[in-house]
């Protein structure tokens, strides 16, 4: 990515999520990215491709940040769904004003491009599903629901982007260590999040 | 609400779930309304009214709903979240559309509007973490965090409205049957969900 081309961008990331995508206008971009109209528009032709942009980064982003987490995590079910949870929720409070967008635009895409995003949300879901299904099969997880309860997990850590602040009062690693036991809650595992993961307080983690 | 006005929301709820706010013209809005400008502009003065109106109506709907399920509920922390649960999943599987453009248009809305959703959110919110610190407090629920729990509770079953399909494959029903359980797993509560619920296929509840 070009100089100018990311600057676009950050100016971008930053309007769309203090303003809206709507509420932005092409001169207040070009203002905040310090460039006159006509150099914006040699990195995009239009405000709507600063948004394609920014959705496509974030969900190419969060599946490669999920999938090398699963790499690294060992194959405990247990392990499995706490790495990826960490990777999603720290995605979402690391790269938050672009999350937060991703999570409140998508009515601003076309029909095409909406589809295509809803596709790669649904490819970012199945890799849950597969962690939670893959537990509950090997008697790690005692749901009922692996489905439902994969999508609660992926919907309650996404939705960290509209609400974290990052002056607190939780840090990324400290919203990181909830979610995660909550989402091992969530899937009944075995044995309790709670004694698995020790006494919360206790806990320090980067 | 006169009939001409509920004419016009009706319209507003149709098209503003499927085209989205931004995406929906004044014009098309009074061709569904099946009534001239001038008469709809009677009703709202403008397409922002009717989508702060649907808004207000939601909250307001959603709200009573859930205190008339605690109203209704027994003292036992476990049937209170289970009937919290129910009562906000049904509404938002039972108004959908209106559900949907809730969760999807907040972005529409003006400074002050914001502030005043986000405030009835909240109070909303706090109605479920009340349940939830209650049950804690009493030692029926074990999780280490239920104001985080309760808010994943809340925002997983807010999110029905995003993926509900009234043509199936599960009915409003069952969808409540399995958010009550998987919130009864959120929040730890003892006896398990699984195990408090019943075997859920042998379950069947209108």
């Amino acid at each position: 990515m070009s100089a100018g081309e990311s600057r676009v961008l950050a100016a971008a990331v930053e309007l769309f999520s203090q303003r809206g995508f709507h509420g932005t206008s092409t001169r207040a971009l070009s203002e905040q990215a310090g460039m006159g109209l006509a150099s914006m528009y040699h990195y995009f032709p239009s405000k709507y491709d600063m948004l394609v942009r920014i959705l496509d980064d974030v969900m190419t982003g969060l599946f490669s940040a999920c999938q090398s987490a699963l790499v690294r995590a060992s194959d405990d079910p247990a392990d499995r769904l706490d790495a990826i949870v960490r990777a999603h929720c720290d995605f979402h409070t690391y790269r938050q004003k672009e999350s937060f967008i991703t999570n409140t635009e998508m009515r601003a895409l076309t029909e095409t491009d909406r589809r295509q995003h809803i596709a790669a949300r649904d490819r970012h879901q199945r890799m849950f599903d597969a962690v939670v299904l893959d537990g509950v099969e090997r008697g790690a997880f005692l749901t009922p629901y692996p489905v439902e309860a994969s999508r609660a997990i992926v919907t309650m850590t996404t939705a960290v982007a509209n609400w974290f602040r990052p002056k607190g009062p939780l840090s990324p690693a400290e919203v990181a260590d909830r979610y995660a036991i909550l989402a091992l809650a969530q899937v009944e595992a075995v044995p309790p999040a709670r004694t698995r993961a020790g006494r919360p307080d206790e806990k320090k983690e980067a």
